[in-house]
């Protein structure tokens, strides 16, 4: 494995709400992925889901409460928490979880990604 | 939890070297930690461990070969590999590995901090 610049790989993503993997740690994969609008509610019964914001800023709505987020800032929902990213504007997020979290979590919709691809 | 600024929480760390936790998703730990000079050689024997830069720049030596890195460039070191951090000048640098990977790995160095804090 060599560096991976962030902004190199920012700029290879054209489509949003499709996180592209960019390193393994263990078992964790770090993904990026671009946002805007309303993702779907879902919940990753087992997987706690960092999402750290790389530009722009992003909303994590969650049933009682909100999390908004400016660049430089990251926050973890929880395992068992049922939430929903939305973006008024596009963002950039890098996003950290187990390998194994399912994209949308035990929903399957529209915008589920089942194969998530390296970039 | 709330949201995590991380320039906020860089704010606070006025030593070098060592990590302070500022997150955990599973059993994986995010930390931040300012840098500047050599560190000892290390391994981890069981862990992979990121590095992603978030100012400044700062080196990974390995005994093959070293990886230069940039702010905003992130770096794996795999596990069982060999390494020292080296920075010339004072770099912020936020770490993802497991909860349980030793600081200075199988080592233990008049650098090596045994209790990891949260910031």
């Amino acid at each position: 494995m060599d560096a991976v610049n962030l902004a190199q790989k920012l700029a290879l993503i054209d489509d949003r709400w499709r996180p592209r993997i960019v390193a393994a740690v263990n078992d964790f994969h770090v993904k990026l992925v671009k946002v805007k609008g309303e993702f779907v509610w879902h919940t990753h019964e087992d997987e706690d889901e960092l999402f750290l914001v790389l530009s722009g800023s992003f909303v994590v709505e969650m049933r009682d409460r909100s999390v908004a987020l400016s660049e430089g800032e990251l926050f973890v929902v929880p395992r068992g928490v049922e939430h929903r990213p939305v973006a008024e504007e596009e963002a950039s997020i890098l996003v950290l979880e187990r390998a194994e979290t399912a994209h949308t979590g035990g929903q399957r919709t529209a915008m589920t990604v089942q194969e998530q691809e390296w970039i």
